[in-house]
This record gives structure tokens, C-alpha cells and sequence, in this order.
């Protein structure tokens, strides 16, 4: 059995529709058991099914907003669902953890309470993003370090590969980095750091430069800058989603036929908004932990959070994060600085 | 009478959309006299109304993919069109130049042939980004110095907010910094030292940081990063809109409801898809030249280049530039380095 720890309490509908996926996801996978942390009370008002269920009592909850997440952490290890879910991970009492809490809050409590792979230099949040075609993209690092090393950004490159064979199925993935050009020797040093060492390396394939005007419909699988470029780069994704979609709405209700055109489409348009949506595709996942950490986003609904649930499930069963340490390892003598 | 120089070669659709853009705009707008530069054969043959257009010849265009902008122009500096329109504002037989010609040989033109304003420190892109409410947005630095100092994005900023004052009638317009979290001490080291220097300028009124989850409806008139993250912000919106579109389209065509209801609400569909395009808009300026140089769209039609000479003319007629120039006359002594 795979044991995935939920942290019942983090999101923007918790615990309802955290509890909610929960049930969905041992109803539909069946070699995992879960355990839920949170405010047993209100948790065991929403469960009506404890079948592979555990809860644990864990009440408090680290707000989106907090200033300070890793004190927070630190002053709430034994209280706050989110501590206790990590914590589990060393514990050995869970495979891997599932919370669509404070993204802040969670790297960090991930940082102290479960701490890295062994030889993983920086770990990187790779959420994943949709596109024209159909076929997954991972972004990465969406939000991890703001400034970082190229060889660091190898070592992400690599786990995203794993990942994307994996997880995604993805044949032969191939890497692409995020530049304001697609010709060699564009962007600021780092970009151009890193673009020498991703040639050279033959631990993937590296696609070059790309531009985010492909974002939706890249040549590449993987598409990876630092920290604070990825992270622009998705929120720029969410925003103009966003914005479009208000716009679309605007006008077709600006007139009769606008309105009736869009009932009689409503459900191309609701196949439209699932396209661009990120409860079909699951969470971002913290590369470079010891075990899986899977953020599922703050306003998943039930499906959302229970394909947050059956990518941790993915990612145990295939052992993406022991290949990656085994790798890793292997190459110990390589990267010692 | 304005003088607008006209790239007439640059663009995806040149000269031809170029051409039909200039007596358009003459059509329009009465105190605008235009020179044309390009292929005066090519021109001809176009050029059904010669009211107040002068042509003269320079057939070379620089291609969109030159690796080497700075040599192209050098090398064709009396034959390309592109290098002769920017000469024509030394030489003060222009008073402004628009061209849709690549954005690249146009920077280093404008800084072989135009050169800075006095005491402008470095020259920024900013094109005008459309929002969900109608009211648009100067994004700056879309392209121009990948690392910049945080007194030269001061500038830039207080540039950007006599631009949005004058030419987009935005009374106070505020200034936001692009950035991954709202609160303050957000970001890499340059976006803190931005912050505090904005926070302590009288110079505009800072908003303080935004994140691009805003893009389309932000709470601030002017998004301003370095050169390489706003172009980075730009390239994702243009491509995540480009993305959207087909999906939309995919969606919309894969059923006889979705077919008819596209078809009900076809107006609304453009006029969904004007609001998210740049030919309403114009192009994006050159901020911080001698003389105003506006890059209109390599992809604009006679419109979008039409609202391109529009927008040099109001440069001119409002004196943007010399306001500008004004103020930084008066602070010399306190600018300097």
C-alpha cells in the first residue's frame, strides 16, 4: 500500500473539498491508504466513508498569507496540518504528502521537516502546464530560488526528465530554456551559462533557447529557467488566462446574439476553460526531497485535489524520485564541490 | 506640420500595409506631413494619394533574424530604409520615426543614428498592454538593458508616467513593480533596492509590487521590471493570448452547437480578439531618445500602423520628450555619477 499523508486543512475550500478528494481518490486508486491531518472534528463531520481513511488530529492552519512561513512552521511543527503531514515523510509513517496549503509555508516546512535528496543541491517546484496540443509542459523552477547555479539547474533538468518519462510518458523528453530569444547567446550571463552547459551535457536532450510566445504550444517538454523567471513566467500564464477569460465573458454578453452564441456553445466553452485548467493536470511537485511533497493549487476543488493525490500515487509506484537519488549517487564523485 | 519618417520596408506586410497606413493616417490627421523611405518603386505603385507624403529611396530591409543589428545598420546606413528614417531626426528633417522593422536593428539604430536624450541613462521599451477594464497598461523595460541599475528604471518610470499623463490621458498614474509576491522585500536583490529607492521618490506614486497573476487588471497604470523580466512578461501574455485563441477555436469547431454558436456570436468574437490586439493600441516607444521612435508591430496592418503614426504625432503635438528633457535639465546636478 502506498501511504499518501493529506494535510486537510490548507486550500481555499479546506477541509471540505480536501476531504472530498480524498474519498474519490481510494475510491478510484486502489494500493493506497490515506492519512488525513487536520481538525478531526470538522474532518470526520465531512467523512462519510473511512474506508483506507485515517485521520489525525492536527487543527491549525498556516494562513496564505503569513510573513514569516518558516517560523510558522517552526512554532507550529506539532499543531499545524501542514508540519504534521511533512513530518510524516521522516517519520516513515507516509510515502508522500498531498496539500494545497501556503506554497511559502510548505517549501519551507518541506526544507526543515523533510529535507532534501541526498546530493540535490536545490530543490525546484515544477508545476505542470497545459497547451495547444493537448501534451503536458513542466515549467520549472516555479518558485523555488530566486538565483541559482547552472549546475544546479542541471541536476532540476535531469529530474524533470525522469519525471516527464515517467509520470507524464512522455518518450525521450526534451529540455527548452525560457530566453527573451531563441538564438544562442542571448539573455544575461546565467542564461548563457546555463545554455553551454545544457549542450554539452548528455544527461538529456537540450532543445535551445525558447521564447514564452510558444508557452502553450512549446517544441520542448520541459521548460526551465531560475526561480524568479519561471515563476514570472507562470503567473503571467494565470494572469492573461484569467484576464481572457473576463474579456471572452464581456463580450459575449455584450449583446443578444453574443449570448445566444454562447449557449449554444457552453459546452465547447466549458471544454475551453478545462483545456486551461490546472484540476486536470494535478499539482506542482517539489523536485529533490527525500520523498515526494505534491502542492495541489490553494483553489482546488474535490477533482482537482484528488489528482493531486493520484500523482503522488504515480510518482511512488514509479519510483521517479529513487531513480533520480540513484543518478544522483552514481555521480557523487562529479558533483562534490 | 508634424514630421513623421516612415519605415516603409519593415513589417511582415511591407510596404504595402505601411504604405496604406501612411495616407490613412494623413487622411486623418491634418497637421502630419509624411516621408517615406523604402523602395520608391515599390512605393509608387502603391501610393494612390500623395498629399503631404514625400518619398524617398533606401530599398534595403533589414531582415527580422539579423544576429548582428549593430554591423546591419552600420553597413546599410545609406541604403536601408530603416537606418535612413532614423538619420532623418539628426539631420532634423523628421520630427519622429515609425517603422514595424526588427526590433533589434531598431535599438541599436536609434542609439548609432538618434542617440539618448541628454542625461537619459539608458533607454527602455514600452509597449502598451491591453486589461480587462479598457484602460491600458505601459509595460517597460519590454526589451532593452537585460540588467539596469535601479536609478535608470527611476527614470524610465517618471519617463513612463509623463507618457501615460500626456498620450494616454491617465490622470496620476501610479507605478507597479513586476514582481513574485506582493509584499514588501519580495524578490531578487534588484527588486528591493527598487522598491526602497520608488518607495522614497516623490518623483510618481509608487504602488508598490505586482504580480503578473494581474497582468490584464492590474491596480497600477505602469508595470515596470528589467529589460529581460518585463520582455519575459510580454513574450508569455503574447503567447499565452496566441495559445488561448486556438484553444478557443479547437474547442468552439469540435461540435455542430460549438460551430453555430461561434457563428451567433462572430461579433463578439472579434470583438474579443480586437480588445486583445495590439493594433488598437499602437505600438510600443523608444523612451529616453533625442527624438520619439515608435515601433509599431512587425505584424501590423494599415490600421495598426496607421495608430503607430497617430501615436508619433501625439508624441510631438503633447511634447512628451521635452518635458521629460526638461526635468532631467533641472536635476542634473543630482543625477550625476
Amino acid at each position: 500500500m502506498i501511504r499518501i499523508a493529506v494535510d486537510a486543512m490548507g486550500g481555499d475550500y479546506a477541509p471540505k473539498e480536501q476531504v472530498l478528494g480524498a474519498m474519490l481518490a481510494i475510491q478510484k486508486i486502489k494500493d493506497i491508504e490515506i492519512i488525513l491531518y487536520g481538525d478531526v472534528e470538522k474532518i470526520n463531520k465531512l467523512l462519510t466513508n473511512s474506508e483506507r481513511i485515517s485521520v489525525v488530529n492536527a487543527p491549525f492552519v498556516i494562513p496564505m498569507g503569513e510573513k514569516n512561513p518558516i517560523q510558522a512552521i517552526k512554532a507550529h511543527r506539532e499543531d499545524s496540518s501542514m508540519a504534521q503531514a511533512l513530518a510524516s515523510l521522516r517519520k516513515d509513517e507516509a510515502d508522500a504528502v498531498v496539500s494545497s496549503g501556503a506554497t511559502q509555508a510548505l517549501i519551507a516546512g518541506a526544507h526543515i521537516l523533510v529535507r532534501r535528496m541526498k546530493g540535490f543541491k536545490r530543490t525546484a517546484i515544477a508545476p505542470v502546464i497545459p497547451s495547444v496540443s493537448g501534451k503536458p509542459t513542466i515549467l520549472l523552477d516555479a518558485g523555488g530560488n530566486l538565483t541559482i547555479k547552472p549546475e544546479y539547474m542541471l541536476q532540476q533538468a535531469y529530474f524533470a526528465k525522469i519525471y516527464a518519462q515517467e509520470i507524464l510518458k512522455i518518450e525521450n523528453p526534451t529540455v527548452g530554456l525560457i530566453n527573451i530569444g531563441t538564438e544562442a547567446g542571448k539573455g544575461r550571463d546565467i542564461d548563457k551559462e546555463v545554455f553551454d552547459l545544457f549542450t554539452e551535457t548528455d544527461l538529456f536532450e537540450f532543445y535551445g533557447n525558447v521564447e514564452p510566445k510558444t508557452v502553450l504550444e512549446p517544441e520542448c517538454d520541459i521548460l526551465i529557467s531560475d526561480g524568479f523567471t519561471a515563476n514570472i513566467v507562470m503567473k503571467t500564464l494565470e494572469g492573461t488566462a484569467k484576464g481572457m477569460g473576463k474579456m471572452l465573458k464581456k463580450s459575449l454578453t455584450s449583446s443578444f446574439f453574443g449570448k445566444l452564441g454562447a449557449l449554444l456553445a457552453s459546452k465547447n466553452l466549458k471544454d475551453f476553460k478545462k483545456m486551461m485548467s490546472a484540476s486536470e493536470i494535478g499539482g506542482a511537485v517539489i523536485y529533490g526531497l527525500y520523498k515526494p511533497v505534491v502542492k495541489a493549487q490553494g483553489a482546488s476543488k474535490s477533482y482537482g485535489f484528488y489528482n493531486g493525490i493520484r500523482q503522488a500515487a504515480d510518482i511512488c509506484r514509479t519510483g521517479v524520485f529513487d531513480k533520480v537519488q540513484a543518478y544522483i549517487d552514481d555521480h557523487k564523485e562529479e558533483s562534490n564541490e
